[in-house]
């Protein structure tokens, strides 16, 4: 990136990630924790590599993290992540993960020094590319920023022996949340000076800013999504808006056959009312690229419309196409296998039993496929009403995302 | 309750419910959004009934939701609680509940004035008894008492210009959460007393306390599901927090027939493994009550082991027991009408279409039923990989509680 005004020179970010999560009540440090199959800690470096210019990650771990935190770089194929040991307390590791710009490794090695370093708690997974680029050009601009919300709760001091002893007048403080952002050489210089008892007992690297480099933080009020998570039931709430965000858009494939256009056409006008569809014909689905383009990105909603009751043809073409891509690396996908029927219902889900081997063999690639029987052997009423259910159905089972339904045949 | 050392006394409780739920970005104010189906502020009124010491309930409303906030007392049965209109802001809602035990009716009547009274916000459901008994008996003893948390972020001072003004030591400070509770007397006096500017732009009870009637409140550290339902992702988390809590027990309804008992033997061992299971003969649950003492309570879950693969009538049984006496009012109940069969899939399946209609007219009362289809004519290590894979699918339904799925037959 150019180093012009309103941008921010080379950047760098630190993410230092060796906390023990015991506020969350389990075993597992919370970055570590699964939020929909992958590690927190992924989900948050994930949100760093979409911001092409930030040339260096530098994730800080505690030492027997380390084998796991390999793992997750190479299963989820993260770039451009620099591993570092974490220190005895958070100011620790981050001063250890400054260090890998200005020391050289016993190699000789060091990553090039960047002009702005970002700073960012690994269990904030939910910021975004234009909040971080903020935040880095406010740094680059007066030295350091960071993020503030507003309070929630009234914050108060007890004396010693458990008593009130004054409220903060709620409106003229703030929570200092992350990312915040610095000036490389305001930053480090600040860790070098500060005490012992600043790095056992500091929390806030703004106040190292303040006190050591006497530079005063621009403070940017950021958006809610930017909560650490903390408790299990942060755990919960990161889960649902992710579920959210990933089932807002819903690719149709159909093919030419009167009946799937039929069937295919009702879905799509019912489907829309709750999610961006695309309807694509299964001739043009062969390649990735394709499906890709349609949504200039990852869709992760797919409803196959196959031809016959018995065949899962266009289904085992999708599965085939999104394994071969590994599309499901990052989010488990959802193919929802449609099929119309005009026999009794149980010839028609008779023939699907074939179903439940093709979505086992799936749900090995993090795909998840349920069937779902039309009869369209029915008037415009009861057919619209079909229709209706099966749009139920179909929105239940992408949002629930559920592993232990797939190969089920649901009936509309 | 007598009026003894370690008990409250006469206790009371203010719940302000006037906020208009900005930060939530939806329209409904948050005490009012839907967790399960039901008003946040139903959930947080069914904790305070738990507590049969505190006799009175006061709900401070906005006049234009006064009708919904009637209508929601009258759906859920809801005791002990009187209406009142709320004020400009929270701390003139607060003094508005306060006064219905000093100032008369216009019809001359007044509720009696408590020893002690609680404040609590509508949107924090899941406070419990102990902790609510345990501030009430504080503030009898010092005045006033309130609920703490440790901070999770640090708090800042930021100046006119945007910038850091300093930031407060973490470990020195609180935050102030709910319930708390006064002395009558203390409280009531210091609404009374407290300036225009307080009640307009104020934020804490324990602070007028403090100002105006020198009572310095006990401080006690409260347990992380005291916080505030405040934006979207903590509707989301709470209704994940009710979801885990009624999935944690299970009723296994059977009967004496051989199959029945097999099949029922085998999905117990299993689902002891995710649930505290209880199981019951059919021809012993013929009243609600012998339901209810199994579990000292309410129990949301149950599965029927169904004798012959066509026959509903355990099913149908249960679902006329808990609709005589609603007991799905509080929470969507789950029923699992497992089939064995001996025959192939689609004769097996063809006979349960009827769970349907059952299940469409068992959902009208909030509760939720599906099939499950078991083959047993499979050899052992098969079957018991039936019971496994049918395991997963009742966990799955019950954790999930989805109703688009209702009626809907899964098969293991």
């Amino acid at each position: 990136m150019e180093d012009a005004a309103g941008e921010p020179g080379r950047c760098a970010a630190v993410l230092p990630a060796g906390g023990c999560g015991e506020r969350l009540g389990s075993s597992t440090p919370k970055q570590f924790c699964t939020v929909l199959g992958r590690p927190l800690i992924s989900h948050t470096l994930e949100a760093f590599e979409r911001a092409s210019w930030i040339k260096d990650i530098i994730v800080v771990v505690a030492l027997e993290s380390l084998d796991l935190m390999k793992a997750i770089i190479h299963k989820y194929g993260h770039k451009r992540v620099t591993l570092v040991k974490g220190g005895e307390t958070r100011h620790r590791s981050i001063l250890n993960g400054l260090k890998v710009f200005s020391e050289n490794r016993s190699d000789g090695t060091a990553n090039e020094k960047p002009e702005v370093v970002i700073i960012h708690d690994a269990v904030r997974p939910f910021v975004d590319e234009e909040f971080l680029l903020q935040v880095a050009i406010s740094a680059k601009q007066h030295g350091a920023a960071g993020a503030i919300r507003p309070l929630v709760s009234t914050v108060i001091a007890s004396s010693s022996d458990g008593f009130l002893d004054y409220s903060l007048e709620r409106a003229k403080h703030r929570a200092s949340e992350m990312p915040q952002a610095f000036q490389y050489d305001v930053i480090y210089r600040s860790y070098l000076q500060c005490t012992d008892y600043d790095l056992d007992f500091g929390t806030e690297c703004l106040h190292l800013a303040l006190q050591y480099s006497n530079v005063k933080a621009k403070l940017l009020e950021g958006p809610p999504d930017l909560w650490k998570v903390t408790y299990k039931r942060d755990l919960y709430a990161a889960e649902s808006v992710i579920k959210e965000s990933i089932s807002q858009q819903l690719c149709i494939i159909t093919n030419v056959n009167k009946d799937a256009i039929e069937v295919g056409f009702l879905l799509h006008e019912s489907l829309k009312l709750h999610f961006k569809v695309k309807a694509v014909s299964s001739s043009m689905c062969k390649t990735i690229h394709h499906l890709q383009n349609i949504f200039h990105g990852q869709c992760c909603n797919f409803i196959c419309i196959n031809v016959k009751d018995s065949d899962f043809e266009e289904t085992q073409n999708l599965v085939d196409l999104l394994q071969t891509t590994n599309a499901g690396i990052s989010y488990p996908l959802v193919i929802l296998s449609v099929h119309s029927t005009s026999e009794d219902y149980s010839s028609g889900i008779n023939k699907l039993i074939g179903i439940r081997k093709l979505a086992k063999e799936a749900y090995k690639s993090n795909i998840l496929v349920y069937g779902l029987l039309i009869n369209i052997d029915q008037d415009k009423v009861q057919l619209q009403q079909a229709v209706c259910e099966g749009t139920a159905i179909i929105t239940a089972l992408i949002k629930d995302r559920n592993p232990a339904l797939v190969g089920q045949i649901m009936v509309a």
